[in-house]
């Protein structure tokens, strides 16, 4: 049967000071009012019922996850007792849904993306899953680039192999790391490179075959863990065994050296706005160029993204700036340095302020 | 004997979002923790015991007053019903201090300025205070100014008439306008200038009786209010006279056409902190610029304000701008423009956002 599986582990410091330890950014309402894990839930809903969509999540986010999305069963809320990559995070999530469906074809999500159009997203879910379902391999979602962005990844488009509804599935030729501008542009008109936007679609057991074959240090630790699930040893063991499992990611780990992988390329808007400069390409902008959101007055500005999650903001004479304000915490950072929030993490850190952390 | 009166009514919109209606300027810590209106009175304590120190103020804040300066005789608290400028304020200072003292000399003190050597001014106090005790006429301190200020006005020294207690106390020549810049710099180099502190003295009878000559209308209402005092029809008076009196300041009003007037220069650094970016004249910066209140981190940020109420500020790559916090209002300004934060008040009023006023 078809699950999805929501990858909702991250820490989201790029977010500070909306984002939090307690509250990283796939539990923000970034955009619309809802918190972005539930909007990511809400699309897929319509393809994948309650009952098999699974989320995996920080111990200290569970409650947190189980709140925003009371739907989801309460045992299908996978607690990571230490973020360890997506290889981990994809590999523990098919060894728990195989044990109760050895057959489970699995969509995997990242929890914290913008798509704007469900139903052309599910859509091509459903063609992935299709696929892999009747023709193995391990298949990743590929957006058509419409900017040469240096901010995300791409991947290269292989040999055309068939249509499902409408999708032209290719072989996936690799991955390769966020490029510089000059690069992006070539990427980007060659036509034949993708943005990598981390969804994936796999039956659970050809990516735990694929884990066996390349990652032996996470296959014996996932089958420790499937062998003491369901036991009274199950909570100290995924304790135990989890923080020690290598931590590499999806792409590079698994795909790039499995023996059948896939690309599916779809034309949807799609941001992973990894950023507030990244709040850009999906918030709308005032006729000066300014973004807000929440109580904002501004004066011969420009340029500005102004977010409150409560304080009145109020700017004047100033350009280009990201402005976040909370009750407790206050950010400024030229839109140009948004790279920076998270070394002013780092630096609260280390001035002892946890709590703003 | 000698009162001080201390004018504690102004309604500070420069400093938002610190201040606010319901919390001046004047009641603010931007210094040292204590609130300007505690420091103004701690400074003159010594000089004036605390039965013959009298604050005007707004009624909205005279519970305010009372609590930051307990020490003050609740029935010395003198509420303005609505501002109508320092000649109204004095005049009725003076008017309710003569019904139990018609021999009083009045020290005329703002509430809100920054004198960090107590026992200079205190000095100077006195002898201002003992010269218009012997001599009549109206008195008022000058500074000598240090830099070519164009946000303060000036006043021009005349002839030297006598010497007290080592203070040269001059014939007041006449007050000017806050000037340019060029202005400015003549009235520095030209020695006979000094910054109009605000700041006076006279014996009452001399204010009411100059009041009495130059403005009839100002002295038929302090009369009206004078026979209501101690009355059952005292507050509705004061009520129904008060917001009708004349506008007008003691310097042009009064002391421009009085037909006795005194300066007494002074050489004590004083800053009337009419604005956030003023702060920089009397608040150490780091070295590389900045000045910090607060809970503040900075990365490659120079010449930065910021000051926090309360939520932690980080700034990164940001440069000569103004950034107060308060957990439920943020103002970001570059230093030049400090002189926006009016309209900024007038925008928040036009937004209907009166929680924040």
């Amino acid at each position: 049967m078809l699950h999805a599986v929501i990858m909702a582990g991250g820490s989201g410091t790029r977010f500070w000071p909306a984002s939090r330890r307690s509250r990283p950014k796939q539990f923000l309402s970034l955009i619309d009012g809802t918190p972005l894990i539930r909007t990511t839930v809400e699309r897929i809903l319509a393809l994948v019922p309650a009952e098999r969509i699974w989320i995996v999540t920080a111990g200290h986010t569970a409650s947190l996850a189980r709140e925003l999305v009371p739907e989801i069963p309460g045992r299908n809320i996978l607690i990571e007792p230490a973020g360890r990559d997506t290889a981990a995070c994809a590999g523990y999530a098919a060894t728990i849904i195989s044990l109760s469906d050895p057959d489970a074809v699995c969509l995997v999500l990242p929890a914290d993306h913008i798509i704007p159009d469900a139903e052309a997203l599910r859509r091509a879910l459903g063609a992935g899953a299709e696929h892999v379902a009747e023709e193995n391999g391990l298949l990743t979602f590929g957006i058509r680039p419409t900017r040469p962005e240096t901010g995300y990844g791409y991947l290269k488009i292989g040999a055309a192999a068939t249509v499902r509804h409408g999708h032209q599935i290719h072989v996936l030729d690799r991955f390769v790391e966020k490029p510089d501008t000059r690069t992006a542009r070539r990427y980007v008109d060659s036509g034949v490179y993708l943005w990598n936007s981390g969804m994936f679609a796999w039956r659970a057991e050809t990516l735990l075959g694929e884990i066996a074959r390349q990652l032996p240090l996470l296959d014996r630790g996932l089958k420790a863990i499937a062998e003491a699930a369901g036991t009274h040893r199950e909570a100290r063991v995924l304790q135990e065994i989890y923080p020690t499992l290598p931590r590499t990611s999806v792409d590079f780990g698994i795909m790039e050296g499995a023996q059948r992988t896939w690309t599916l390329p779809v034309g949807f808007a799609w941001s992973d706005v990894g950023s507030w400069a990244a709040l850009a390409e999906v918030l709308p902008a005032d006729a000066l160029g300014n973004i807000s959101r929440g109580r904002i007055t501004m004066l011969d500005a420009t340029g500005n993204i102004a977010i409150s999650g409560g304080p009145v903001i109020a700017a004047a004479g100033v350009n280009d700036l990201i402005i976040i304000a909370t009750p407790d915490a206050v950010l400024v950072v030229p839109r140009s340095e948004h790279q920076r929030v998270k070394e002013i993490v780092t630096l609260l850190g280390d001035a002892g302020w946890e709590d703003v952390l």
